[in-house]
Protein backbone atom coordinates (compact mmCIF):
# COMPACT_ATOMS: atom_id res chain seq x y z
CA UNK A 1 0.00 0.00 0.00
CA UNK A 2 1.31 3.23 -0.70
CA UNK A 3 2.91 5.43 1.90
CA UNK A 4 1.33 8.97 2.86
CA UNK A 5 2.09 12.37 4.15
CA UNK A 6 -0.10 15.33 5.19
CA UNK A 7 2.00 18.59 4.29
CA UNK A 8 -0.38 21.39 6.37
CA UNK A 9 0.47 24.64 4.07
CA UNK A 10 -0.72 28.44 5.37
CA UNK A 11 -0.15 32.19 4.32
CA UNK A 12 3.27 33.01 3.72
CA UNK A 13 4.66 29.27 3.64
CA UNK A 14 8.27 29.07 1.73
CA UNK A 15 7.03 28.18 -1.56
CA UNK A 16 10.32 26.20 -2.64
CA UNK A 17 10.30 23.86 0.90
CA UNK A 18 6.23 23.70 0.47
CA UNK A 19 6.64 22.52 -3.50
CA UNK A 20 10.21 20.16 -3.12
CA UNK A 21 8.15 18.01 -0.43
CA UNK A 22 4.95 17.43 -2.21
CA UNK A 23 6.91 17.11 -5.78
CA UNK A 24 9.93 14.82 -4.49
CA UNK A 25 7.34 12.46 -2.56
CA UNK A 26 5.07 12.21 -5.11
CA UNK A 27 7.89 11.18 -7.31
CA UNK A 28 8.64 8.30 -5.07
CA UNK A 29 4.87 7.43 -5.19
CA UNK A 30 4.04 8.66 -1.50
CA UNK A 31 0.03 9.59 -0.99
CA UNK A 32 0.61 13.28 -0.33
CA UNK A 33 -2.48 15.65 0.92
CA UNK A 34 -1.53 19.60 1.00
CA UNK A 35 -4.34 20.86 3.58
CA UNK A 36 -4.53 24.00 4.12
CA UNK A 37 -3.84 25.69 7.98
CA UNK A 38 -6.40 29.00 6.47
CA UNK A 39 -9.06 28.03 9.42
CA UNK A 40 -12.08 29.34 7.73
CA UNK A 41 -12.86 26.34 4.93
CA UNK A 42 -10.59 28.29 2.10
CA UNK A 43 -7.98 26.48 0.14
CA UNK A 44 -5.96 29.25 -1.38
CA UNK A 45 -2.86 30.63 0.02
CA UNK A 46 0.01 33.15 -0.91
CA UNK A 47 3.27 31.48 -0.43
CA UNK A 48 6.45 33.75 1.53
CA UNK A 49 7.33 34.78 -2.10
CA UNK A 50 3.76 35.85 -3.49
CA UNK A 51 3.35 32.64 -5.24
CA UNK A 52 -0.37 31.45 -5.13
CA UNK A 53 -1.28 27.62 -4.26
CA UNK A 54 -4.11 25.75 -3.67
CA UNK A 55 -4.38 23.59 -0.95
CA UNK A 56 -6.10 19.68 -1.95
CA UNK A 57 -8.23 20.30 1.18
CA UNK A 58 -8.17 21.93 4.54
CA UNK A 59 -6.65 20.59 8.17
CA UNK A 60 -10.05 20.10 9.67
CA UNK A 61 -10.78 17.68 6.75
CA UNK A 62 -7.88 15.20 7.99
CA UNK A 63 -8.70 14.66 11.48
CA UNK A 64 -9.07 11.12 12.10
CA UNK A 65 -6.87 10.10 9.51
CA UNK A 66 -3.55 8.26 9.63
CA UNK A 67 -0.71 9.57 7.88
CA UNK A 68 2.95 7.55 7.76
CA UNK A 69 4.78 11.63 7.83
CA UNK A 70 3.20 15.08 8.63
CA UNK A 71 6.13 17.39 7.33
CA UNK A 72 6.22 21.22 7.58
CA UNK A 73 7.54 23.54 5.38
CA UNK A 74 9.24 26.69 6.98
CA UNK A 75 9.05 30.16 6.37
CA UNK A 76 7.16 33.32 7.76
CA UNK A 77 4.05 33.88 8.84
CA UNK A 78 3.48 30.93 7.62
CA UNK A 79 5.45 28.84 10.11
CA UNK A 80 3.60 31.05 12.79
CA UNK A 81 0.08 30.49 11.50
CA UNK A 82 0.96 26.40 11.55
CA UNK A 83 2.09 26.79 15.02
CA UNK A 84 -1.01 28.73 15.86
CA UNK A 85 -3.53 25.95 14.04
CA UNK A 86 -5.22 23.70 17.19
CA UNK A 87 -6.20 20.51 14.87
CA UNK A 88 -2.16 20.86 13.77
CA UNK A 89 -1.03 20.96 16.67
CA UNK A 90 -3.10 17.60 18.08
CA UNK A 91 -2.16 16.22 15.04
CA UNK A 92 1.81 16.55 15.75
CA UNK A 93 2.08 15.73 19.35
CA UNK A 94 -0.12 12.36 18.41
CA UNK A 95 1.87 11.41 15.69
CA UNK A 96 5.22 12.32 17.81
CA UNK A 97 3.57 9.98 21.10
CA UNK A 98 3.10 7.30 18.17
CA UNK A 99 6.36 6.92 16.64
CA UNK A 100 5.52 7.93 13.57
CA UNK A 101 7.41 10.27 11.33
CA UNK A 102 7.02 13.85 11.56
CA UNK A 103 9.82 16.45 9.79
CA UNK A 104 10.40 20.33 9.35
CA UNK A 105 12.42 22.49 7.46
CA UNK A 106 13.94 26.13 8.11
CA UNK A 107 11.82 28.51 11.02
CA UNK A 108 9.32 25.36 11.62
CA UNK A 109 11.26 23.17 13.95
CA UNK A 110 11.87 25.94 15.96
CA UNK A 111 8.36 28.03 15.69
CA UNK A 112 6.38 24.95 15.38
CA UNK A 113 7.96 21.92 16.99
CA UNK A 114 10.44 22.89 19.53
CA UNK A 115 7.64 25.89 20.79
CA UNK A 116 5.41 22.58 21.45
CA UNK A 117 8.16 21.23 23.13
CA UNK A 118 8.33 18.12 20.41
CA UNK A 119 12.22 18.92 20.38
CA UNK A 120 13.19 18.39 23.47
CA UNK A 121 14.68 14.84 23.33
CA UNK A 122 15.78 14.82 20.14
CA UNK A 123 18.75 16.14 18.26
CA UNK A 124 17.81 18.55 15.41
CA UNK A 125 18.14 21.45 13.15
CA UNK A 126 16.71 24.53 11.35
CA UNK A 127 17.17 27.81 9.66
CA UNK A 128 20.59 29.00 11.24
CA UNK A 129 18.54 32.30 12.12
CA UNK A 130 16.59 29.72 14.86
CA UNK A 131 19.73 27.41 15.84
CA UNK A 132 20.85 29.17 18.73
CA UNK A 133 17.48 29.31 20.81
CA UNK A 134 16.02 26.17 19.28
CA UNK A 135 15.22 24.12 22.06
CA UNK A 136 16.52 20.54 20.83
CA UNK A 137 20.27 19.16 20.83
CA UNK A 138 22.04 21.02 17.90
CA UNK A 139 25.10 18.84 16.93
CA UNK A 140 26.23 20.17 13.85
CA UNK A 141 25.58 23.63 12.82
CA UNK A 142 26.10 22.83 9.03
CA UNK A 143 24.57 19.82 8.55
CA UNK A 144 21.94 19.78 5.96
CA UNK A 145 19.65 17.39 6.99
CA UNK A 146 19.45 15.55 10.85
CA UNK A 147 17.46 12.45 11.30
CA UNK A 148 16.85 11.38 14.85
CA UNK A 149 14.34 8.07 15.19
CA UNK A 150 11.06 9.67 13.80
CA UNK A 151 12.01 13.37 13.54
CA UNK A 152 13.60 14.56 10.80
CA UNK A 153 14.37 18.41 10.03
CA UNK A 154 16.32 20.53 7.90
CA UNK A 155 17.98 24.20 7.54
CA UNK A 156 16.00 25.97 4.62
CA UNK A 157 15.15 26.51 0.98
CA UNK A 158 18.40 25.29 -0.45
CA UNK A 159 18.78 21.80 1.98
CA UNK A 160 15.19 21.07 0.87
CA UNK A 161 15.48 19.00 -1.89
CA UNK A 162 17.95 16.80 0.59
CA UNK A 163 15.41 17.31 2.95
CA UNK A 164 12.85 15.97 0.90
CA UNK A 165 14.73 13.03 -0.59
CA UNK A 166 15.71 11.74 2.49
CA UNK A 167 12.06 11.95 4.02
CA UNK A 168 12.17 9.51 0.94
CA UNK A 169 14.50 7.56 1.90
CA UNK A 170 12.65 7.28 5.45
CA UNK A 171 9.41 6.14 4.13
CA UNK A 172 10.54 4.38 1.49
CA UNK A 173 14.09 3.09 1.78
CA UNK A 174 16.83 4.34 0.15
CA UNK A 175 16.84 2.29 -3.64
CA UNK A 176 13.29 4.34 -4.07
CA UNK A 177 15.55 7.42 -3.21
CA UNK A 178 18.23 7.13 -5.42
CA UNK A 179 15.65 6.42 -8.05
CA UNK A 180 13.58 9.62 -7.32
CA UNK A 181 17.21 11.46 -7.36
CA UNK A 182 18.62 10.54 -10.83
CA UNK A 183 16.11 12.17 -13.20
CA UNK A 184 16.22 15.38 -11.37
CA UNK A 185 19.87 15.47 -12.30
CA UNK A 186 21.33 15.55 -8.94
CA UNK A 187 25.00 15.63 -9.62
CA UNK A 188 25.74 15.98 -6.00
CA UNK A 189 25.56 13.54 -2.89
CA UNK A 190 23.77 15.07 -0.08
CA UNK A 191 24.83 14.30 3.11
CA UNK A 192 22.78 13.61 6.12
CA UNK A 193 23.55 13.71 9.79
CA UNK A 194 22.56 10.44 11.79
CA UNK B 1 14.37 50.80 -11.03
CA UNK B 2 13.19 47.35 -10.45
CA UNK B 3 14.34 44.73 -13.39
CA UNK B 4 11.48 42.72 -14.94
CA UNK B 5 10.75 38.96 -15.70
CA UNK B 6 8.16 36.86 -17.11
CA UNK B 7 7.77 33.65 -15.82
CA UNK B 8 5.09 32.07 -18.43
CA UNK B 9 3.54 28.65 -16.89
CA UNK B 10 1.11 26.23 -18.27
CA UNK B 11 -0.28 22.39 -17.61
CA UNK B 12 1.89 20.09 -16.70
CA UNK B 13 5.26 22.66 -15.65
CA UNK B 14 7.41 21.42 -13.26
CA UNK B 15 6.65 23.16 -9.96
CA UNK B 16 9.94 22.89 -8.59
CA UNK B 17 11.72 24.68 -10.98
CA UNK B 18 8.24 26.84 -11.53
CA UNK B 19 8.27 28.02 -8.19
CA UNK B 20 12.48 27.88 -7.75
CA UNK B 21 13.04 30.83 -10.43
CA UNK B 22 9.69 33.08 -9.17
CA UNK B 23 10.97 32.80 -5.40
CA UNK B 24 14.93 33.32 -5.76
CA UNK B 25 13.90 36.26 -8.85
CA UNK B 26 11.57 38.19 -5.75
CA UNK B 27 14.52 37.38 -3.03
CA UNK B 28 16.11 39.87 -5.63
CA UNK B 29 13.63 42.70 -5.76
CA UNK B 30 13.00 41.56 -10.07
CA UNK B 31 9.17 42.30 -11.01
CA UNK B 32 8.59 39.08 -11.65
CA UNK B 33 4.85 38.13 -13.58
CA UNK B 34 3.46 34.67 -13.74
CA UNK B 35 1.45 34.46 -16.63
CA UNK B 36 -1.02 31.63 -17.23
CA UNK B 37 -0.49 29.84 -20.96
CA UNK B 38 -3.55 27.86 -20.70
CA UNK B 39 -5.14 30.04 -23.55
CA UNK B 40 -8.85 30.14 -22.63
CA UNK B 41 -8.25 33.14 -20.11
CA UNK B 42 -7.87 30.60 -16.92
CA UNK B 43 -4.97 31.43 -14.33
CA UNK B 44 -5.40 27.75 -12.18
CA UNK B 45 -2.82 24.75 -13.85
CA UNK B 46 -2.44 21.61 -11.68
CA UNK B 47 1.70 21.42 -12.17
CA UNK B 48 4.03 18.51 -13.36
CA UNK B 49 3.00 16.58 -10.19
CA UNK B 50 -0.09 18.16 -9.36
CA UNK B 51 0.38 21.03 -7.14
CA UNK B 52 -1.76 23.39 -7.96
CA UNK B 53 -0.91 27.01 -8.70
CA UNK B 54 -2.19 30.74 -9.99
CA UNK B 55 -0.81 32.61 -12.16
CA UNK B 56 -0.84 36.47 -11.81
CA UNK B 57 -2.41 36.98 -15.17
CA UNK B 58 -2.81 35.38 -18.53
CA UNK B 59 0.08 35.06 -21.52
CA UNK B 60 -2.36 37.64 -23.86
CA UNK B 61 -2.27 40.44 -20.92
CA UNK B 62 1.54 40.03 -21.31
CA UNK B 63 1.98 40.99 -24.99
CA UNK B 64 3.36 44.26 -25.74
CA UNK B 65 4.98 44.68 -22.33
CA UNK B 66 9.13 44.80 -21.87
CA UNK B 67 10.90 42.04 -19.79
CA UNK B 68 14.17 42.08 -18.89
CA UNK B 69 14.19 38.45 -18.84
CA UNK B 70 11.62 35.54 -19.82
CA UNK B 71 12.46 32.42 -18.38
CA UNK B 72 10.36 29.29 -18.49
CA UNK B 73 9.82 26.28 -16.23
CA UNK B 74 10.43 22.51 -17.82
CA UNK B 75 8.10 20.05 -17.09
CA UNK B 76 5.92 17.83 -18.98
CA UNK B 77 3.43 17.98 -20.90
CA UNK B 78 4.27 22.00 -19.79
CA UNK B 79 6.83 22.64 -22.05
CA UNK B 80 4.65 21.02 -24.97
CA UNK B 81 2.16 23.76 -23.86
CA UNK B 82 4.33 26.42 -23.49
CA UNK B 83 6.32 25.40 -27.24
CA UNK B 84 2.56 25.31 -28.77
CA UNK B 85 1.57 29.30 -27.34
CA UNK B 86 1.35 31.39 -30.50
CA UNK B 87 1.91 34.74 -28.82
CA UNK B 88 4.86 33.46 -26.37
CA UNK B 89 6.46 32.07 -29.84
CA UNK B 90 6.27 36.02 -30.74
CA UNK B 91 7.40 37.22 -27.50
CA UNK B 92 10.34 34.39 -27.45
CA UNK B 93 11.49 35.23 -31.12
CA UNK B 94 11.36 38.74 -30.11
CA UNK B 95 13.20 38.42 -26.88
CA UNK B 96 16.49 36.55 -28.43
CA UNK B 97 16.34 38.97 -31.78
CA UNK B 98 16.43 42.04 -29.15
CA UNK B 99 19.55 40.57 -27.18
CA UNK B 100 17.40 40.51 -24.20
CA UNK B 101 18.17 37.35 -21.86
CA UNK B 102 15.72 34.51 -22.41
CA UNK B 103 16.20 31.53 -20.25
CA UNK B 104 14.65 27.45 -20.00
CA UNK B 105 15.29 24.39 -17.70
CA UNK B 106 14.59 20.70 -17.94
CA UNK B 107 12.48 19.99 -21.19
CA UNK B 108 11.71 23.36 -21.94
CA UNK B 109 15.48 24.60 -24.17
CA UNK B 110 14.56 21.41 -25.97
CA UNK B 111 10.47 21.73 -26.65
CA UNK B 112 10.81 25.32 -26.77
CA UNK B 113 13.88 27.13 -27.60
CA UNK B 114 15.72 24.65 -29.99
CA UNK B 115 12.13 23.82 -31.27
CA UNK B 116 11.73 27.24 -32.52
CA UNK B 117 15.89 27.50 -33.57
CA UNK B 118 16.48 29.68 -31.19
CA UNK B 119 19.61 27.59 -30.07
CA UNK B 120 21.19 26.75 -33.07
CA UNK B 121 24.01 29.25 -32.42
CA UNK B 122 24.25 28.90 -29.01
CA UNK B 123 25.94 26.70 -26.07
CA UNK B 124 23.31 25.32 -24.32
CA UNK B 125 22.53 22.29 -22.05
CA UNK B 126 19.02 20.61 -21.08
CA UNK B 127 17.57 17.35 -19.48
CA UNK B 128 19.74 14.73 -19.53
CA UNK B 129 17.15 12.48 -21.50
CA UNK B 130 17.21 15.23 -24.39
CA UNK B 131 21.03 16.35 -24.64
CA UNK B 132 21.75 14.02 -27.31
CA UNK B 133 19.03 15.52 -29.73
CA UNK B 134 19.54 19.15 -29.06
CA UNK B 135 19.76 21.37 -31.71
CA UNK B 136 22.82 23.48 -29.75
CA UNK B 137 26.70 23.11 -28.97
CA UNK B 138 26.42 20.90 -25.72
CA UNK B 139 30.07 21.57 -24.31
CA UNK B 140 29.65 19.74 -20.93
CA UNK B 141 26.91 17.45 -20.27
CA UNK B 142 27.24 17.49 -17.01
CA UNK B 143 27.06 21.48 -16.78
CA UNK B 144 24.43 22.56 -13.99
CA UNK B 145 24.01 26.20 -16.22
CA UNK B 146 24.85 27.21 -19.56
CA UNK B 147 25.33 31.00 -20.19
CA UNK B 148 25.96 32.21 -23.43
CA UNK B 149 25.64 35.91 -24.12
CA UNK B 150 22.25 36.68 -23.52
CA UNK B 151 20.44 32.91 -23.04
CA UNK B 152 20.73 30.82 -19.92
CA UNK B 153 20.17 27.04 -19.85
CA UNK B 154 20.31 24.47 -17.13
CA UNK B 155 18.90 20.54 -16.70
CA UNK B 156 16.23 19.73 -14.13
CA UNK B 157 14.94 20.15 -10.54
CA UNK B 158 18.21 19.54 -8.87
CA UNK B 159 19.79 22.21 -10.75
CA UNK B 160 16.78 24.58 -10.54
CA UNK B 161 18.43 26.97 -7.54
CA UNK B 162 21.62 27.27 -9.34
CA UNK B 163 20.10 27.99 -12.71
CA UNK B 164 17.20 30.65 -10.44
CA UNK B 165 20.67 32.56 -8.92
CA UNK B 166 22.55 32.54 -12.07
CA UNK B 167 19.67 34.70 -13.55
CA UNK B 168 19.82 36.81 -10.51
CA UNK B 169 23.44 37.62 -11.63
CA UNK B 170 22.75 37.84 -15.25
CA UNK B 171 20.19 40.93 -13.95
CA UNK B 172 21.19 41.90 -10.91
CA UNK B 173 25.19 41.12 -10.56
CA UNK B 174 27.16 38.86 -8.31
CA UNK B 175 26.75 40.73 -5.43
CA UNK B 176 22.90 40.04 -5.40
CA UNK B 177 23.15 36.74 -6.26
CA UNK B 178 25.51 36.16 -2.71
CA UNK B 179 23.16 38.39 -0.77
CA UNK B 180 20.18 36.44 -2.02
CA UNK B 181 22.22 33.31 -1.19
CA UNK B 182 23.41 33.57 1.76
CA UNK B 183 20.30 33.28 3.61
CA UNK B 184 18.63 30.62 1.10
CA UNK B 185 21.82 28.24 3.29
CA UNK B 186 23.50 27.48 0.37
CA UNK B 187 26.42 26.00 1.59
CA UNK B 188 28.05 24.81 -1.82
CA UNK B 189 29.12 26.83 -4.27
CA UNK B 190 27.19 26.52 -7.70
CA UNK B 191 29.20 26.32 -10.68
CA UNK B 192 27.94 27.95 -14.12
CA UNK B 193 29.87 26.80 -17.36
CA UNK B 194 30.39 30.23 -19.52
Amino acid sequence: MNKTALVPVAEGSEEIELVTIIDVLRRAGVAVTVASANGDGTLQISASWGTKMVADTTLEDCVGNHYDLIALPGGLPGSEHLAEHPLLDTMLRDQAAQGKLFAAICAAPALVLASKGLLLDKTATCHPNFQQSLQANVVDGAARVVVDGNCITSQGPATALDFALELVEQLCGVVKREEVAAPMVLTTTPTAYY
